[in-house]
């Protein structure tokens, strides 16, 4: 191994070689409007209570609905989704043009091709730098297909491999 | 899609169909003991300044030392280091028994086989409920070779598949 000194270098080795999977989260302004963005960063924080997390960062263009809203709805796509995502990373004005989303409980927009919805009670907002990790209790859901993941890895969109072993737990 | 309102099960449905890239993070206790363990959850939380995320529960094996420790170090996987994730899953004795490590900077074990190793300084460990979001400042990094990815998908490890499109990017 080569050792990196540079700390910002050495960051963006580890995620170059970091597989995620990828998700669309989703919100509504105190007006009602629909914003929402693509996101690699949804992790599990706990089943007991049921909690998951994401991070975002405080310039993005959904961060002043964010900090005004009180729930968010978090789809995770399939590989058939890969244009959702795509969409979702582009300029914001572009994102709810089309007629592929509906709206759900507490009036979130939620896009139908989704493999699964978690509809998500924001608990706390944690600023770290310019950036936040935002907390959530989870409080319901929607369950669609079940279908190969989709992933994000050097900046390009990929499908799930092969299967590396049986069950492991 | 069909609702699904008990919370827990809303969770457990989003996260069996959202794929994570695998990592295996380290530590030393006091002593100097080495730690560590399998996750899935090492998210970026911005490049300036570089911050890296992971979550771990209390009642983790590593709990304890990572409350004492200043540094831990994340190792990004390849699909060839399934063996290694699952070992630093297995019952907590068991993980440093293999000659596949050394002490890197800080004194961290360090697997070689790691296709990424980012040495991070702890920030932050930040409780909620039984589990903890830990922020870490990247301040260098060992850099492996380039393979690809380790994924966990519906408790099975996976490869990474087909790229999906050009860059996007």
């Amino acid at each position: 191994m080569q050792p990196e000194s540079d700390p910002k270098e050495a960051l963006l080795a580890f995620f170059r070689r970091h597989a995620s999977g990828v998700a669309v989260i989703t919100l509504i302004d105190s007006a009602g409007n629909p914003y929402g963005f693509t996101a690699t960063s949804v992790t599990s924080l706990g089943a007991n209570p049921p909690l998951a997390t994401f991070n975002v960062a405080s310039g993005s263009s959904s961060w002043k609905a964010l900090c005004d809203s009180s729930f968010v709805a978090l789809h995770t796509l399939s590989e058939k989704d890969m244009l959702l995502a795509v969409k979702m990373s582009s300029p914001h004005e572009l994102r709810f043009l089309d007629d592929d989303w509906f709206r759900g409980p507490h009036n979130l927009p939620i896009f139908e091709q989704a493999s699964s919805v978690a509809i998500g009670k924001i608990r706390e907002i944690h600023n770290v730098e310019s950036n936040a990790v935002v907390i959530v209790d989870i409080e319901q859901g929607l369950v669609g297909e079940s279908g190969g993941a989709l992933l994000y890895h050097q900046r390009e969109y990929r499908g799930l491999g092969t299967q590396l072993s049986n069950r492991n737990s």
